[in-house]
């Protein structure tokens, strides 16, 4: 089973940005602890980050036939992009959207996800941790589905 | 550490109700899931079920000095109740929201949730898996943030 | 066949609750000419009335099993109950909404009901004889589904 | 007594008409029971369908002082003809409003009807049995207020 | 100078429609008084009135190249006929609208006026002086504008 | 009979301010021809104009005993002052609401009035004629009332 | 394969009717043009043009068991008309929906088509030729639909 | 005269539940102060607390024929329950409204109270002395009005 | 301890201005109770009233260093003013805003306050007594901050 | 003459995307299809297809002096995109908007158009054959107004 | 060239005035800066600062032949004064919006302005260096038009 | 001191884009003048122009520890980008906003920007010379921070 996590615009910066909002721990970290996980799992994941709504679509669409599920956190793009939502249905993908900050109890603007429709599943709030949860949560469904 | 596990009105039919929406998992079993990882985690747990809001209201009163941290599946109260948001508030307890279905992707009136707003986290979508990962995030959390 | 009706807040003081809007005919009035229509129809009817949403919520989940359909006028909740909507999806019962006065009449709050997308017919407007019409059309309908 | 009955646009195509909807009954079905009814309660009624707002206004306004009473199923028109309303309130005529399958639980723009807050009453979703519940109901009503 | 009246629908009944709202004088006679007017101001009118919003279209059509103008009390239609206001815009026909009532005083839907935008001008409230009014307005508008 | 008539802000640059939107014709010949009007129908005028809300106010307070009826341009404050509406409701003074341009053919901030909902009547867009309009109307209106 | 050409309201004047807008093409010659194209096309059609909403409603049902699919420019009623759409939805009849000029860059209020919802497809923009193109895409639909 | 006091949900908690909103003073200490107030001016009081919309409304119904007035602050469910509201309708029980934090400058969701359209009078933002403000308050009004 | 007291448009006319609303108490009734209560009090008042919007910003900025809190009626502005709050806020002065009638239960536009967010407190529906509440709250309020 | 066709996110997938939406053509079919209607028309096409929304701009902007129109299906970005529109804007190219399915009858995000504002038409829902139509008719359009 | 600079209600308290907000530079002091730039410019200014609406709109009245355009602060009117706007258009005179603060930054009444959509550009939150900026700005485009 | 100078989607074509709007200076010139002025200011800038934006988010997470401020001009974008304001968010970099046309005087979905809210400041409607007002601004705001 392989499974593809997306960041989306300024995750990259992970860690360094805005700590009281988003922690400490870096991409890479969050990244290395999925890989870990995904061991003991026994599934093996690809990770990717992109700044452009336009290469987020196509690293979506990159993934059909090569992924089985998806784990994304599309950033800012979360609130308004149907064209990321588009290409996870053209791709016929599920997924799992996960936000580090709880979104619901920040701006007005943050507190609806055009991606969440379409998902399986939503995790927020939980910090860098929501990822690892969403992985889990993922391959659980996955493997009971498949069952 | 004492985790408050708090369900609210129609979820007592778990796993009988709606099942294409809600799976065929009944409380009972989600509980015991939970009470077995509770186990694991070290962490001792409380579950029960209300289907009255004001009911709702009284059992997160009594978890005041009692509990460290809480689950809440409010259900359909989740859209409206205030009344539950200023128990949480009253009682200065932190907790994860919890829904089996991911209501983002269902009817307009249940998009929004009224307790996210206060809550450390929100999952969904997860089925009664949702359950667990909120468990484990909200103990996850808590440890960190006592260290 | 076993047709329940349920009546919510304030309900009880129908006859002698603001005359002008609600007539004043009383609720146990009301009750014994329902059975007296029961009877007429070779059905059985059992009545109740609440005034708190989660007891309305528990007696809907307890004619699981025990009624075929059920007459309701939730009153106040109408307008804005998702719960007892959520109990009748839950245990799959039928139901005709009542309400003694023309609900599309009067204030703005009033003219919508939450109750209403679920139901199988909607009464308003009939004064105390709408129960009657909607027993007579919910055994009626119930019987032709039947046939 | 004199009762009208008047049907909106698209209703002479009842029972052929999205039977899923409307069921399979005719309007001269309708009629006819209405008739039968309208005799056992000792009333007259004359029944009429225009596909034109205007005719039904015209129709409504012919109405004075050779009718009691009327029975209106606007169709279409019910969300948006204030002319039609008009016409009611330029005759002085009461009226029960009727609508075979539930508007409330079908597309928004078929959630508001422009005629119930000058109706005596409203029915809907009880198929075409709403049109004899609305007679029965009107002269019951009438009857009761000429005492 | 031809000048058109024209009144839409329920306006037949001015004078025993609603004498609260729209006083008692008919609509004869208010086509008669304004007939006189014309006479002073040396122009002539012709009056019409009909229910159906279909044939105020027409009728507004079959004015091109015969009349210099309208005075248009288009009933409950003015609050939505996208399509009368299109048949004046097709035929070029300037108009002022007349209101009996202060319809800016009455219900919200009342308040509104798809006519307006394109009318010259527009007189509420003055009841049935209000058309003498608009007659005269609209005369001297027309002249002054040809001078 | 005394009948006051008010102006509001920047209506004392009638004439010269946008012309093609308000005419040339000045307030000092509107209140003349006003006059010559009032002389005709035998009544006595009392003309003014301010630019502040609170002058405007006072000075409908100023009318009670002395006046019998105002006709009324408050402006821009007619889109959003309800103390001017208020000073006409504490003197209990009928007025006639005008406007030059046809406000409901501007922008959307200008078509609506607080100052309406509690005027005799509304006539914009007959340019500086809708004043002589409301004076005649106004006029008819308080002898008929007082006959 | 018969095919239905209907125009709404103000379509008649279509070539003198604001050519700006409009263009100066009749609907006459539109409809010989149609004919030269369902000539080449191998389809027989009917064109007819009602101002009515009721007329058009008439017109659409009257098609039922005559007309393979219909080409509709609803004019001003396309905005609103529920009784039109539900016309079609009554006849199960497939229709194109047109307009000469490009709804989306006009007034707020003719941004929306309550017909575009229960249409195949929609043109808008094109001018007259727009009737032409609908008429090919109707046909290769159905053409395509029935293979 | 007898006047009741009802709290609503978490008002129980009062001087403990975030005294940065609602001060350190607690229910009990309240609910003397009043009987003490109660006791100069001549008049009995009776107080409840109940974490229960239905609750609420029972005891409501309970004081007709009991009580001659009511002092209310029902918390969260101030801004959404139409059943208290009703309740107080239908004992024609006179209350005034009572928040001991100035809800105005709250969140959107705590700016409209479903009640205060019903009540005498309202006061918010004066800490725990607004009960004994509304006692004072109503006490006067109830005597000037039996005067 | 200084309080001022101000009175915005219409409240000089307080005791003959629409009664049924606002009672027959004068404004110089009211103020010189306000006196009485402040000499009880040992605090000295000073009162104003005001029509201009501009003349109360003026009067509330010369209350800076003379004044240690207000009470407010600012009447209609209360309901736009964002000129009066940034008075208060640019003099920091504490202030409760008192209103006559239930705003609450009157027209829409009356029923929310620009000027409530920024006050201490706010007190409606009481009558002329609202004031004398305010003037005790007030200052007990700025006793207990004092001490 | 030089047409040019853009293509945007995931119209690249046309033909495997939602089948049931889409169809089974490629979007190469299209493309070749279009070549070949264009040997026909006499004019000359160039096809592109990008992801990203800034890429689209700057493939707009340098059809600057090489194109005469072009035929854009901007996929999701249809809904939002003012910068696709500007770039429209700052090339002076006219455009006809096309989609494959019929929008309107789409989810509400999807039935609205950023880009239609500006664009000359719109054919939504007559399939890919829409693309074939769109060029017809802009060929038509441009020579047209080149005559 | 003569500029005029306007300041509206509670500017006269810039530099004593929440200081976070605004800054600690006063009024006086900021008049004398422009004065100086002025001077550099080769153009001449007066200051004048009102609290009232009416006497701001009086004063660019009086602007009209003297003043070639304005800098205008108008305090919190800039989001409601329709009456300060039309005095601009009514004197044609040519203006630069001025906000210390950044009012987009702030609470949502303050971040739209009525004045804006008619002034030639508008600069918020340069504190009170944005005069200065408005000032050169100005000039610079009233030169280059006039060359 | 180093500031950066960046402009969003179309902004490339800045003299030759629709001049009437923009004026005629190309982006190239007036980054010479910026130039120009940064010289004199003893500051130094750099510039860049993207049509993405995910490259305008990358070349702002670039600024991170080499830019001391921002001048942006994100066209487009403005009014919906959120991934443009986190990334300036997430780098803390101070910005001013710079609009050449004023955007409030425009159509209604470019009178919001996102962007606004994070900024230090915004200038709009100056032409090319806000950036040149921008740009002495923010240095001057940089520096007196930096005292």
């Amino acid at each position: 089973m392989n499974i593809a996590v997306l960041n989306g615009p300024n995750l990259n910066l992970l860690g360094s940005r805005e700590p009281h909002l988003y922690g400490t721990t870096t991409l890479a970290e969050v990244e290395n602890r999925l890989r870990q996980v995904a061991g003991e799992l026994g599934v093996s994941i690809a990770c990717a980050q992109h700044n452009g709504e336009g290469e987020l679509v196509t690293a979506i669409q990159q993934l059909r036939g090569k992924a089985d599920g998806a784990i994304v956190n599309a950033g800012a793009y979360s609130h308004t992009s149907l064209a990321i939502r588009d290409a996870f249905a053209a791709t016929a993908l599920p997924y799992v959207e996960v936000h580090v900050s709880n979104i619901y109890a920040r701006e007005p603007e943050r507190r609806t996800s055009v991606l969440a429709g379409g998902a399986v599943a939503i995790i927020a709030g939980l910090g860098v941790a929501g990822y690892e949860m969403a992985l889990r949560g993922l391959v659980e469904r996955l493997r009971s589905a498949g069952a």
